[in-house]
Parts: structure tokens; C-alpha cells; sequence
């Protein structure tokens, strides 16, 4: 079959002929409908030789989407012919956070050697992907796999990071999302959705806060050294209740610091790799501050639901399997628009 | 092997050879160490034909330990040798409460037969059993098999009915434990290791109330028509923060009603067939009343976690395999002393 | 000034001319601008003079908004002329309920003799009331006194109410709305507002089932014997995540019982009398029953923010002070749509 | 009557007559029986001119036990003759944190002039002390108030601060105080009354961990540069669940951010001045990093509460008032052991 890989540190994903895989027991063959491209691919790929960290050839794709061909052994629950969406943080299904569906805390992952696909086992960006168990598929039920891939990442993650707020974001709270990209403009969206709080969305450009506007911030303003003021003006002085930074870079998150209201949240999501500081009176009094990593598994149920209420949609650019190294160069040269996704199959 | 089967109905529980099991993809074999007898199990003989909901013959036994003899092809993360307890309530591990480790509150388990072992799939009274996969496993890390085999279910039962009312349990407050048999007596240290309220115990007999004092009750009370005024006396006229009836008889659920306190807990775990009627001016205000059933897997840990820290201890009465329908008698006739447990390979 | 008062015991209410009231030190005195009428007045004045609780005559009105008109001595944080509404459930406001804001739980009101206005307190059906202290008096920065008075209680009590249940009303959950009257319709436009579920209506006639769908009911049902499975039919099987029953009776909280998932809340605001047996087997496993009663200082404050954003509306009937006991006969024979709202001065 | 009085900036405080107060109405007017002497005084007393943010002269103390003396109008629920703890950290009453009981984190104190007893407002080293609203005080019920006393802020601060974290503190997590002086070894003691984990102290001298350890700290470890990994070690690796700080320096801070957990808390209390930099990388995952101050007044009555029950005892060291300057001296130099208290009455 065919399969994106990174061969080689430094150089470009190619697409390469490799064997088809085979379900071992207790495992799910895939073929693949659709595959994300994220840009934290290409944050992997910029790593050194001596800090990366999977074996190589890796097939990338840690978004993914497909109908079940093939079952092993031991597999229930499902038939061949479904059609599901991957649960992507694979942990051991066993250890406490796992077995509270928090896979992607697996305090074993390590010392077991589970990698998540696309991030050392391999990926979602080829004609067929093994699922190392059934736990990890979600039903599409209905769903469009092409609008839905994204919503594995690009949903999960930002729904994580806004469900601890939620206890926060009653009538009259604030939520501020900086960055409305692949992440930000769906985190604007789940807001909307799940809570009563007034949306104030950040980005750089003019253009960028008019989609923020388009999906739903009630308020969108350019993210600069005036924008955490701006956010004290439209809250009446107090703040906001939550920030999501989805940048995560030294101007954001002095934003966030500076905008944050007495007993507020900042959840640091972008891996631009600035931080705020905590202590005492450096913030309002009781602010929390966190760096989440994707979700659970009861959080990917909950994000599709939402998709097939049509609260959240993705804008999404597809590309053929033979353009996938093209997705890479254009999402790299920030040429995508919303998010891309590959059809390994056609 | 040796198990111990229902196999008519209406008739005891009978010990016959049956061939020895395997285990399939994904499945691991236990050499059982230690497997709990349950009043449940003499309810479930107790019930018609007609109502009978598991196939025959049924080997017994919900509560298991044993040391993984096997293992199917698959499963990861444990080896042979290693000494386990068994998760019960077992589920289909993907609908939502699974993926929250809810297994008790699978949605599919009755379209999909699964059935906890000894409730309809072979359980732990035997030499040998089937778990059906590796995350209804909890390692015991150092436990005593034979002390800690109630645990999984006189001891998650428990654990589940007071988890859901710490947030209320505060400093001052005050929980009733209604019966302090088999559930009731770890109930109360539970509570004692979990929060800092007033414990308030009640049994019919005096030497009942020694024990309920014993396991660190702070006040044993006769289950009365006057109890519920002395748990009023005894929380200076506010009643019972939380009350958990392990009876669930008439007489004990009009106690929790009669006793508990505004915003307060009623939690029925006991099967005896009563209720409590909730509706406007029926009880204090915001008084909540439920019924829950067994425990979550992340919740059986933290049982472990308890007896691992010495905070909980079962009153043990063991039986070798032979003497298992002697067990099953002398629990029917009310001659067993905390929890029995049979020891099927010695 | 006039008020409205119950004088005689099974007597209409009746327009009497009373002395001014004036603020001793830390009361408020307000001109009231509107007052709501409620059918739990009408209930109260059924009541036989063995068990009437409130001294006579007694001005009623438990809903009102006004002007400070003047403050006692020691009050701050208030000014003369500031537009409020009165926040009604009072308590003593230093006991443990009352610490968090929670007066309508106050262990202390009936040892202190503290009665809510019009409930014991004289009323907001005059022109002028006494707020026993600033701190239950809620800024209305802008809002309508008019469209806002019967959020006081028709909003709050529906709020709290609600609130209990956000954690569980996560996408995919439904909630079911019995009775569509004034707190009932309230209730669906909160439940729209405040989180993802399915919303589901139920009342007798097809005209009110007419009014839940246009203030946002995504489905609505005739309440009647069928009324479950039509539930279970909307919900894949699964039955309701929250049911609220703004009715009480016997049909309805059969219905909620029929209805409710497995881990579901059953809230029961409705004063009809009826209840819903809890006890193991009779519902699905951890179904949560209560009673709550109004709500909490902080919940008001939240209500008024959502009216602010416009996410809730109350349908209005206004009458002059003169056809104050008319508002109450209109009231009693079922003629009023949504609220009715007095004008003292108006 | 006699009242210890900060006059001039750098100025050791001065013992100074000045003027019964006299309660005005909704005040309250105590005779005070003990007042705590707590470092942050010391910080105050620090500051130069231009940072005072309080009128001089000012009366210190802001831990207050005492006897009423005399209520102005309007006050009710409280007698002349009972005995009662002062709650510090006076708010509004009435903006949204202070209807939750939070007047820690009032929105308007600032806007409307409210200070603190001993932190702007006539603190409680003084013979008398004016209460501005019944609602600050808290009955001590039989408690003793010399012993009581520090725990209005030594023990309601770390109470507050633990509270967050007590869902985290199931069985098997680890809880680890660093500083066991005035704050800490309350800290220790809550802990081990509030939940299962287990506690670990971090102090510089062996004395000061054998103090830890006499109040309850399962493990007492030098503060050093090795102390993260020795809670590594003693935790299986896994690291704390929560970092409670009551130094706040940078050895300590790092110390925190080196040994928490995956999902865990670090919470501040300490006012060093240090900080824990929180961004994608810089801790394990979803650590949450906060600065709390003080506690709510139904925290307040929740610690007293626990000393009721015999779960909390501070070590007092009391001084008659003429000595209250030497108190402070003594504590300046660190020759203090637990809490300084100043009897003014005698």
C-alpha cells in the first residue's frame, strides 16, 4: 500500500510503497477515508536526530478516519464495514488515568512502548492503519469522515482544555481564545456551544478575526500589547474567566496574564514554548494556570456528538494521496485554511 | 477442574469437575487464589425460573484472585505469575461510561452478553478462570489475595455509594451507616479514612454495634423507630449529612428519610426491596436519593490503595474448595462472621 | 400607601391602605416598580388557619424589583435611586448554607423568625417594601424591573434547579422539560442557554407544546401515558439525562421515572404532592431524585446576566395596583400566559 | 483603651491609648480575648511610604477572638456575652464572590474603602475591636479562643488552599507540604484529617521535620536540592499529587515544579516572591499551578469545626498585651515556635 514517511531527519515526508499491515489479535484494520495534517507533524519533524524520539521510517497521521476491513482475533463489539474515527493518545488501557479514559495521561505508555499513530507507531496517512484495540474507535454514526477527521485533534484538544473551565463559564463569565487557528477556531465554536460566556477571540490579522467572528466570538480584536485592555473594557474591568492561548508564544501569553480575572483559568495550548509565571501577586489572586495534551476518550465521544448536533464544523482542504508531501509544504508555508486532510483512498 | 456450579434451580450450589479452561485472544487464565461468597449469589438462587437471566450450569463467584497463569494472545502489560484481584461488573470497554471506566453502567453489555463472572459468565469459585481481558485486572502489588478479595465488591460497593457524597462530608458534618454486615463494617472505615465526619453506625443488636464501634464508628445506635430522632440529637438537631442503608428494608429507608439532612444524601445499597418516596415536602429541602450498583475500575484501585495504606480490613472466614457448599449454607443461615471465602487450589 | 394583603383566612387578597413603611438600621427601603404573582401564593392561601405560618394580614408578593428610595443607617454599596431586584428566599446570612450564599437553606430562618417577603415578610404588592439587607438586593444595571421581576423566582428556582445537573447535560445528553407554564418555559430557554442537550418539552395541550418549541424545545410531546417512550424513542433507547418536573403530580412523576437514563437526575420543582419511589431495582442504577426549593444569592446574579444577554425571556402581563386582586382571580382560573406583574406606582 | 499601633513607616509598632470604640449600626463591638501575630505583619511593616497602601495609624492584628460587647442597630442573631472568632478578610457582602462567602476576593472592597481588621481597618491588638457586620463572626462554641485564634488565618489559609485539591486526594496520591512553620504544620494536620494521601514535609532542619512528624506528616525530608527526587522515590516515581508551598522562594518553587505529578497541583501560599513558569513542556502534563489567599467564611466555620473535633492544634506561645511589641521582636527574629498570641484583656 501506500504510506507518507518521514525517512529521513530533516528531509521532506515521502510517499512510499510499503506492505500492507495484517490485524494481530485484539487489533482493527482500517482503511483509511481520511487523514489530518497538523502542524505539530512538522514541529516533530524540525527535532534533531539525537531528540527525536520514534524509530524510523515513521508513517504520519495522528488524525484518522476510516471503515473496519479486517478484525483480529478477540475484537468485538464492532463489524467489518463500520465506519470510525481513531481515539489517537494510545495508553495502556489499564493504569488509573487509562482507566479513566484518560489515555493520554497513561502513566505506562513508556515503559510499555505504546506510541500514539503517527507519533511512533504507524499513521493515518496511507491506504490502511492498524488500531492496536477496538477501545480506540469511535463510531462516526452518520458522520462525514473527511469533515470529522479533524475534530480527533483539532476538536479534542481545545474541548479538553475548555471542559475544566466550564464549572467557571456561567452567565456573565468571559472566555477568551487567542489564536483562531486550526485549534482556536474550533475551541470558538465548542464555547458557543457548551457554555453561556461571552467569546473574545485574538488573532493578528483582520481577516483571521473576521472567521473568529464568522464561527460564532461575540467580540474579536487584534492580538497586541493592547489586547489584554481591551478585554478589562469589554468585561467591565474584571477580566477574563478563562484564556485559551492555542499560540503559546511570549506575546500571547503575557496577553493571557494580562487579561486574566481574580480566580480565572489560563490554559496554555500552543507549543510556541513561553510560559507564565505563577506566585504570589504575580497574577489576580487564585488564577490557575495549566499546560493540557489532548483528551479522553469520553471527550472524543462527546466532541462527535456535538458534530452530529451541528454545533461544530471544520473548514476543511482535501488533497489525494499522491499530493500528501504537497499538503506538508503548503500547511509549512501557511498556505492551508482551516485544516488539510488527505484521502489515502481516493 | 474443580468448580462450584448452580446448576438446577432452586437446588444448592453443587462442586463438579468441568474441563479446564483457555484462554482466547485477549483473554488471560487465572489460577484463583481466593474468591469471595456474596448474599448476593443466594438472591440470584433464590429467583424463579422465568426470571433466571444467565445460562446453566453457572459457576459462582463475583469476588476473585488469583495469580495470571496464561495469557491469550494480545494482551500487554502484565506476565506470567503476576497476582491480581478482578474487576466484576465487566462491561463492553468502549460505550461512554466504560470509556470512563463505568463498566457497571455499560450500555451494551446486555445486547452485546457479556456478563460479569459468576453472574452469568464462569466465575471465581474454581480452580481456574477466564478474565476477558486484561483491564479487569488490578495488580495487587504485595496484597494478601485472601484479605483483599472482598474488596472487589464488599469493599467497591461501598466505596461507590460514599465517593459520590465526600464533596458534602466536610468538617462537622455527619454520615449514618445503616447495617454493618458484610458491606456496612468496611463502609464505616472507609468513611473514617476518607473524610473527617462524625460516623454514626446502627445495627438490631448490641454485639453488632461493638463491632461497627470496633472498625472506628464515632456512635453505634440501635436500628429503631427511635433512631433517626437520636441521630438528630446526636448532630445537634441538623440530621445526617449522608446516609447509607445497606439494608434497604422498609424500616431502614424510613430511618434515612427520617434522618437526614437538609441538602443531604440518601444512598440505598441494600436490595431488601424498599424505597424512599421523594417529592416536594417529602423530605428536607434538596435532599438527594439514589440507588447506585458496584464501582468504577479507577475506583477499585483506590480500594487497593486503602488496604495497601492499612486503612481497611475484612473480617475473613476462609474455606477450602471442597467445604464451598458449606460456605454458601452457613451464609444462608446467617452463621458467617464478616466475609467467606473459599480457597479453590488451597 | 396601598398594598395588596391576605387578611382572612379562604378570603380573596385584598387593596388596603397601610402606613409607609421606614428603614430601621440596615434595611432598604424600596418603591417597588413590579411585583410578580405566583401560584404558590395561591397555594399558601389554601392553606387552613391550623396550618397557616405567616402572621395576618400579611402584603404578599414574593417577586419585586424597584428604586431605593431610602437606606437605614450602616447600609453601603447602594445608593438612592439605584434600580434592584429583591433576591426573595431570606436568611439569617452568617450560617453555613447562609455563608455561601444559599439563604433559601438557612438553618436559622425559623428559630429567628425570618420569613421572605410576602411569604411572612410584607410583600412586593404595595408601593413601597423593606429589604431586611442590602445584601439581597441585586443590581438591575439596565434590565426592565417589568420583564425581569419574575426571574426572581420563576427564573431562579428553574436555574438552580438546572444547575445541579450541568455537569451530566454534556453533548448527547437529553433534558426533558414536564409542564411549560412560567417557571417550565423559563426552563427550556436556561437549558438552551446554558449547555448542549437535546431539549425535550411535555405539556397537555398542543398550544403549549406550540409555545416550548418557539422559546427553543427541540422536541415537544404530548404529557401523557406515552409520554416515556416517546423519551426513549428520541434518545436512541437511553431515556433523559435530566428530567424536570415543573408539575409534581402523580402522571408526571411517573413519567419521569419512566424516562430517566441510567446515572439520569430526576428534579421534582413542581408542589402537586406527588413523589418518585426510590430504591434498588425501581429505577435505573444511580438515577438521582430530589426536591430543591428556589435558589441561591450567587444563581440570581447569574440569571440576571443571562436576561442581560438576552438568552431569557419571560412573557409578561402587566396590571395596575387597583387590579391587583383581578391579576390573582385571572391567575387561579388558569387565564394568565406566563407571568402576571403588578405596577404599584405604575 | 490600650491598642498596638503601627505609626511610623520602618517604626518598630507602639503601644498607644486611643479612644473606645463604639459600634455603629450593624456593627459589632468585641472585647477581645486573644489576637494572632502572623508574619505577614512583618511584610507590612516592610514597606516603604510610598507602597503603605493603609491610613497610619494603624492597629494591628488581623487574627481576632473575642467576647460581644455591645451591637449597634440593627444586629441580630448574635447576644452581648457570646464568644466568637473574627473572619478577616471583609468584603462588600454582596458582589458575586462574597454571595459564595468568598469576601476574600471581593470585586468592589477596593472601590468602596473595605479593609481587613489589622490590614487597613482597627485590627484586633487592642482591647476592643469593632466588627463591621455580624456576618465576620463565627461562633466559637465552647472552643477556647487562645487557641483558636491563629486558625482564622494559620488555619483557614491552607484549609482554602487544600480544599481545591482534596478530589485529587483519593487513596495511593501523595500530598507534600513545604514549610512547616506557622501555616505548614496546620497544613500537615488538615491533611491527614481531610483525606487518605500521603503526607510528605519538607523543612531545612531536622527539629523542624521532627515537629512535622509529631503532627502527622507520614515522611519528613530535608528541603534541598535532592528533596524532588526523593518524593520521586516515594511515590513510585509518580510524584505528588500536590505541592501545597508556604515559602514561596525560589529553592522551593523549583522544588515544587521538580516533584509534582502528572494531573497534579502546585499551590502557592508562600509571599517570597518566587514563581513556578507554567507553558507546554515546562511541567508534566496538566499540572495546575495557583496563588490562593486567605479562605471563604464557610471554610472558616469548617476549620473550627475540625479544632471542635480535636483534628487541629496550634502551638500558641501567648504574651499579656504590654508585651505585644516584644512579640513581634521575638518574631522578627525567628525565636517564635508556632503562633504568637497577645492577650489583651488579660
Amino acid at each position: 500500500m501506500k504510506a507518507l514517511q518521514y525517512r529521513t531527519i530533516g528531509a521532506a515526508p515521502e510517499l512510499e510503497t510499503v506492505p500492507d499491515p495484517e490485524p494481530g489479535p485484539g487489533q482493527v484494520l482500517l482503511k483509511v477515508s481520511a487523514a489530518g495534517v497538523c502542524h505539530s507533524d512538522i514541529a516533530v519533524m524540525s527535532w534533531p536526530e539525537k531528540d527525536f524520539p520514534y524509530p524510523l521510517p515513521l508513517t504520519l497521521g495522528h488524525e484518522g478516519a476510516g471503515t473496519i476491513e479486517a478484525m483480529g482475533e478477540g475484537v468485538t463489539g464492532f463489524a467489518v464495514g463500520d465506519s470510525v474515527a481513531v481515539y489517537g493518545p494510545w495508553g495502556c488501557g489499564a493504569c488509573p488515568p487509562c482507566a479513566g479514559g484518560r489515555e493520554n495521561y497513561c502513566l505506562r505508555a513508556g515503559e510499555l512502548g505504546i506510541f500514539p499513530p503517527g507519533l511512533g507507531s504507524p499513521g493515518a496517512i496511507a491506504e490502511y492503519m492498524i488500531v492496536d484495540d477496538a477501545r480506540h474507535l469511535e463510531p462516526l454514526n452518520g458522520l462525514d469522515p473527511v469533515q470529522t477527521v479533524p475534530l480527533t485533534d483539532a476538536g479534542l484538544t481545545p474541548y479538553h482544555a475548555i471542559k475544566r473551565s466550564l464549572p467557571k463559564l456561567v452567565p456573565g463569565s468571559t472566555a477568551v481564545v487567542i489564536g483562531t487557528g486550526g485549534l482556536g477556531h474550533v475551541a470558538i465554536q465548542l464555547l458557543r456551544a457548551l457554555c453561556p460566556a461571552q467569546v473574545i477571540a485574538m488573532d493578528v490579522t483582520e481577516d483571521k478575526l473576521e472567521l473568529a467572528r464568522s464561527v460564532g466570538a461575540h467580540e474579536a480584536v487584534l492580538s497586541d500589547a493592547a489586547a489584554a485592555d481591551k478585554v478589562r473594557e469589554l468585561t467591565g474591568g474584571l477580566g477574563a474567566t478563562a484564556v485559551f492561548d492555542f499560540v503559546g508564544a511570549a506575546p500571547t501569553t503575557a496577553t493571557a496574564a494580562g487579561c486574566v480575572a481574580m480566580e480565572g483559568d489560563i490554559t496554555i495550548v500552543g507549543i510556541a514554548g513561553a510560559s507564565v509565571p505563577v506566585g504570589f501577586g504575580l497574577l489576580p489572586f487564585e488564577v490557575s494556570v495549566t499546560a493540557p495534551y489532548w483528551g479522553s476518550r469520553g471527550e472524543l465521544h462527546e466532541v462527535l456528538d456535538l458534530a452530529r448536533a451541528g454545533a461544530v464544523e471544520v473548514h476543511v482542504e482535501t488533497f489525494p494521496m499522491e499530493d500528501a508531501p504537497l499538503a506538508y509544504e503548503r500547511l509549512h508555508s501557511g498556505k492551508i485554511n482551516g485544516r488539510a486532510v488527505i484521502l489515502p483512498n481516493g
